[in-house]
């Protein structure tokens, strides 16, 4: 069979008829529309035409083989038949494009902040929206970091430092420095080869990568883009269907993951308004439009339905029937339920409230851990369990509290997707090496030469639990009108000095 | 007898003999111009003219019907006579016109603040002046919001929340989510229709409205437009003459009424200065003005005349007597004030504020809440009398920190106000809709599948008495002259590059 | 003797023969130059000419009778032949008079900061200067406001408050409402009748008026102008000469004075580095001139050398012998003073950092009535002594809390003479009637109906010791050169996006 | 031998062949470009060529004297045949120069802060990032400050302060008050004479100066610039060839200093970005260049090779043998550390870190002084020891503070250096004058009149342990997108009125 032209593939260009082109061949989507998981609109904006661009950060090479049934493959298409749009280059592309020409040298990046920076520069707007959105109104996004900043050191003097060692144990596995990479969405929006630029730099830094369920590259190619050695660990959406989920954790157990991190703060996906504004684009009328709440909401939403909310603890004991890896629960939020995660004998648990993404006012993680490990070693179970703790962690000195205050390691996510967002594979390699420097300094000034040496009398963290000033909220801000004192009258020429601004 | 002419009419322009015209027909109101709760000035301005389009957002429509003698009742004019002032348009009004044409489209309000920063841009300048307006350095109104910050939610994983039920029961009626919209007055000011258009929202999404006394719309009106099996409650402001009061009450009673709200924190309607300034109009010199602060207030104090300052404890029988609506005090303020209530045989408390707009530092409803409820339980009464707040609830979390701290439910209503000002009937609909979205997410993610499954380990609320950084103090910072660093000396050229600012 | 001419008193302009002339009238003050409080500088300026103008704000008109010896009175000059210099008007004082054409009208200001914000656009440089700065940092003048914005209150509802009654008595005297007039110096710096413009809207209003030893005005002008049965007090600061501090106070106990106020928070006066800057006129070099800090340094300054530091608790008896005036503390700062003031049998003390303008970071009379009045109760010395306090208030919820706190009453100064600068004698009466206005609602909402029902109950003042976060430290923050994040690179145009501010 | 030209120096400009011109005089550098503590690069930027501006504020004059093989040393140049490159002045420092033109006049400056100010307008912009920087993102550098805001005062009143004497000793040295010039690195940096200048003021002022490790100036012209009778101390970083160090403190016993004091709170030199970012010169590209975090860092790692990380309580004995001058340890940040210092046998310690340059989220030393005193009481070793403290005093009001709190004095460093590089001499005289002036007052008014009343009850410090609200994260809050409001929509001119800003 000749492959198919671009004419014919235009012709099915409606809901009811639906083809679209990617990666070259053509697909009917007509039964499908209505069970996409990023809503309809957003496939019909690519009907008869090529999606290919759209289409890649969001899905791993393999989804189209794995979830469109064979029937609805209908083979290649002649692409030089097939007319390019060229899309007029935005003003707001053009000036994007001069900023990345004038993007500083990566050596001008002294810190993870710094990749953000630039990040924020250069990445595209929808792009940057994804990474960088939050929960409602983004207080607890900012809480993650700013909650370091309630916690002060006590450091130790005199102590020979000459050498300090900050290599540690993870579930079993030796590592260079006590982080993770742990699992983030989306890896294409950020850079075009995704996921396995992680990989990489992990392996070069010897540090754990956790591989995320909803990577834009396919699982395999992650593990295959590992080095001789390197442990991955697999984060766990888990499935409506528990047999697509046994499929995906035993597969990781056969490709060598060595750790299993069930999702449990999840749910539901939460809504992240910055993603969703971002995303907005004008099309049509206020006519019978504002009503339907459910419409396209970026990115975050896109990738929902795959979960499922009626996970709970009864689950537990199937997992443990299903794999071999050693279980930890991501996302848990409060000490009772670490204390039933000792109960229901996983190997450990990630205090975490998903980066802010979740639960608008879900406390920090490092909040929960000073709550924590007092209330474990009283019952005596603080080596029962590892507690790892992600979010807002930005400098050595945030994993050095963390230490102090009894976790295992920290996971670190978004700072690496900024650095490769920004400068690819030499950012994150830079950003780990930074976090090494930084690692090495902290060690030295508080006075401890291995990661055992680090504990709770070394920080002051009394005020860790004063929510008096939580960070800015932008939008009541916003929306407020200032008093202001009487105004001027207005003088003779017309002009009114002081004017209110709207 | 023929219509009057405008020509006619406006012989009688004067203090000693005034006559104004109305939806088309004329009242003598020389008698009444003292007792006019607006005060004098604003009649004198419409004296011989027709007053339609400044009367109608402040008066119910049937109000020259109820309060002026019939024999002032001067019957029609016949309008073609009367001299239409063609109101120049202000440059100001020019540009809110053309804010208007460029509002965003209802769907990109994602949430109720968004609602009130299109409500701040379109709205006319004096119609947001009394709803946004509050007491004195309006610490309080924002206190509301912000003391929410101060709590922090400790979510439950792992519990199977598919299903969540968020509706609940008010006084016995059953609604769809745990609040209600609470009585705001001068619908009118924001939208042509007024408060029968949050009664139709109110409907359409199964939550009670609480109908004001100072409604825009006629009691009746309000209870006329709402649907079969809608449940309405009466908020009260007590009149000295009881026997109005009484009217009132059993009014509201048979048309259906299932609640009746006695205001209890107004004996004195608060001065909200941000709505004088507003109001305010250039008229005549400084000269022996000044004293007199007595003048016209702004639309609020126009209203507050038929309030009783020396309702008490002594008159709640009273109210028992006339009515077998449950009662219910709204404006409660402290814990020693709730018991009392329990002891008075009322079925419920609105904690409030009076949203910021009475007494300046009053504390928020939500910690008077967290104050009350360990009271309550103490003593044995937390069942005996149904707790509502309202004031700063602006998300579903606000409602589920309520709820976690023992609240039935809460009041909302400027946030509606805005809505309806904005996009009208659709913007509260929708409004409704994003909360009650926000709200199913905020049970599963705080692992909750009914109301009754909130409870007070769900939140931390320790910092909420904490009061160490209230909201910013506009007019003082406004009027502090910062100190300045020794300022650069005068150069050759005589520009000075660092001037203080005025 | 004929008059003397310009011409001849022109020939005195030097340090060793030095005339000046004031009101008309020429003085030899050689002699008197090293002597001058001021310094000799200011003097000199004027050496041979009308010093008038200069001289008016800062000394009462007695004041050459009183401290230059006969001899040295030099006669009248005729007028006609003393050279006016015609002060080229700056661009500066220019803008002011704009400024002050385009004043609002004194019914927009709605409250007692809208004075102050007037004040400092109308208000020459200096006098702003002088009157609204304050020790060191100013972080104690704004901490004295803000400090009672960590109160909030518990009020009562339901109780009959329509009347109410907020008169008291002080120190025996009857007075509308419980503030009193707090002592200010050199009032003629904001009106040309200074202090008697203070005195004549304390009798109207019927609230007690406490004179300053530094007055503009001479003391016994101020006696002089008031109505009949005003009551006055005498704010006194102690001069090194015992004889005339016996002098004034029995003069004042004479002229009807009802209470004596020692000043005792300032046995030296603080540096003002607000009135330094602004009174700082480039004159000469940087060589040899840096060293000496002890020039002119604002009027502040100028007014210092009357005030004895050995003043001690070994006084206090003396001052009971020589008058039958109730006798107050008044700068009285930790509770211990207060028991001892107690011990000293004074009738009552004044709990004040004055104004913020001596001890920076002094605590406000707020808090030390807070820590205060529990003592005296443990100590069964409450009724024994009345606390009076100053500083910060700017509300009627200011007074009303202090009240509920255990004060008496309170003393308001800075904002009276800001209504005074800005709007003369009406702007005063309005500043008074706005606060009795705003006392009248603030009673009804606490649920108050006279001062003896405020009590501790009332309020919660648990934050009021939290220093978190006191006022932005101006200074600090200017200098203060923030982190910046990797710029861009330099672009092919030369232009440097971000550029760091200097 | 006949001088070299400057054509024969120019040829050596090879990494492999390296001559560099100091001072007149050529050396051969290439053997030791490898060990050059700041690193190779810069040095290479001077090859051939006269590198006398770049080498003079960074080593003390002996240097190569002492550090260059004899060798090494190629004799004197005729400069007259050296090219001086002409350096093409900076728009920047073109500007620089105009703002040192225009710099206030000394008398101007009325505090500390203010010598910043300018300091901060007339430095060259790589000497104030390397005074003015300080660890990762300077929180630490403000806290220092700021935590003094936290104590605030309770002054006695009525206590006859006519004379207050502030004198006191420390290690027994008499000094005329309680603050010493504690060292910081690289004077001429910011003044051509360097430390020497700090050396005259001190001993006008009757102060000791503390020298340090690191001056610009050689050891022995500090000490020959020392007036008769004035006492120095050295700092010391102890040096990994422990020969060194002992020659180091034996050479300063026999040259007379009275204080040892030992650096212990930097076993590595901290990263101190602000001047990292200030030295980088953009050189090259973005290829592999990002990796190497170890290139040159600012001024601060170019002095770090010769600290020892390995020095530990077991040297302290050590020292003890080698030297009879009192001992302190410099930098303990810790009340367990205090102690050891006694047990060791020290005469004193600094409470320290580092102003802030070392280990980010140290604890301020006021803080830890806090701390300790109560400690030491309880265990009966508060007259042990004595305990000093240093970092952000900028006000006698902090002094006093600290005096307070136990303390026998404090440390100042950068306000001189500031005082220094703005004014030179008369600035740091004019700084100590206004500290004695401020404190004269201080005294007066918080009601002491020796050193020895200070206590505890004259200071309310409860809320400085409270780190709620620490100074403001200026790179979080830079990279952080604040949620905006719903925009306008596009208006028919194609304006965008609310852009959100990059």
């Amino acid at each position: 069979m000749p492959p198919l032209t671009g004419v014919e593939v235009a012709k099915h260009n409606r809901s009811d008829d639906c083809w679209v082109i990617v990666h070259g061949r053509a697909y009917d989507v007509t039964e499908f529309l209505p069970e996409h998981p990023g809503g309809t609109k957003i496939i019909l904006k690519y009907a008869g035409k090529d999606a290919t661009e759209e289409f890649d950060p969001i899905h791993p090479p393999d989804t189209l083989e794995k979830y469109l049934p064979k029937s609805k493959h209908l083979g290649p298409v002649d692409m030089s038949t097939v007319v390019q749009e060229k899309a007029e280059e935005s003003p707001e592309e053009k000036e994007r494009m001069k900023r990345i020409q004038e993007m500083p040298l990566l050596e001008q990046c002294y810190n993870l902040l710094d990749f953000e920076a630039v990040a924020r520069r250069v990445m595209k707007k929808t792009a940057w929206g994804y990474y960088s959105s939050a929960a409602d109104d983004e207080i607890t996004l900012r809480e993650n970091h700013s909650a370091f900043h309630r916690i002060w050191f006590r450091p130790r003097i005199l102590v020979d430092v000459e050498k300090v060692d900050f290599s540690t144990t993870m579930l079993g596995t030796p590592c260079s420095i006590p982080f993770y990479v742990t699992a983030t969405a989306l890896g294409k929006l950020g850079h075009v080869e995704g996921e396995v630029v992680l990989t990489r730099s992990a392996h070069k830094h010897n540090v754990i990568q956790m591989i995320p369920t909803l990577a834009s590259c396919a699982f395999d190619e992650i593990v295959d883009a590992a080095g001789p050695g390197q442990v991955q660990w697999l984060q766990l959406y888990v499935n409506k269907d528990r047999a697509i989920t046994k499929r995906i954790v035993q597969h990781a157990e056969k490709r060598g993951c060595k750790g299993l991190f069930i999702t449990v703060d999840a749910p539901q996906l939460g809504r992240r308004e910055k993603d969703m504004r971002t995303k907005f684009t004008e099309q049509g009328s206020n006519v019978q439009s504002g009503q339907a709440t459910d419409t396209s909401q970026g990115a975050a939403r896109a990738i929902s339905s795959f979960i499922d909310p009626s996970l709970s603890w009864a689950d537990i004991p199937w997992f443990k029937s299903i794999t071999k890896m050693p279980i930890v629960l991501k996302g848990v939020q409060r000490v009772e339920d670490v204390v039933k995660a000792v109960e229901a004998g996983v190997q450990g648990v990630v205090l975490s409230n998903h980066g802010g993404r979740q639960l608008e006012f879900a406390r920090s993680a490092i909040e929960v851990l000073a709550e924590t490990m007092p209330v474990l070693r009283e019952l005596g179970l603080e080596d029962k369990i590892e507690i790892y703790i992600d979010g807002g962690i930005r400098r050595a000195t945030d994993i050095l509290k963390a230490l102090c205050l009894g976790a295992r390691a920290v996971g670190i996510g978004r700072p690496f997707l900024y650095a490769m967002s920004a400068y690819g594979q030499d950012g994150v390699d830079r950003a780990m090496q930074l976090l090494k420097d930084e690692m090495e300094m902290g060690m030295r000034l508080i006075g401890a030469r291995t990661v055992s040496e680090l504990n709770a009398s070394m920080v002051d963290a009394r005020s860790l639990f004063n929510h008096g000033s939580p960070p800015a909220d932008s939008l009541t801000h916003a929306v407020y009108d200032p008093l202001v004192s009487p105004a001027q009258r207005l003088a003779v020429t017309g002009e009114r000095p002081e004017k209110a601004k709207l």
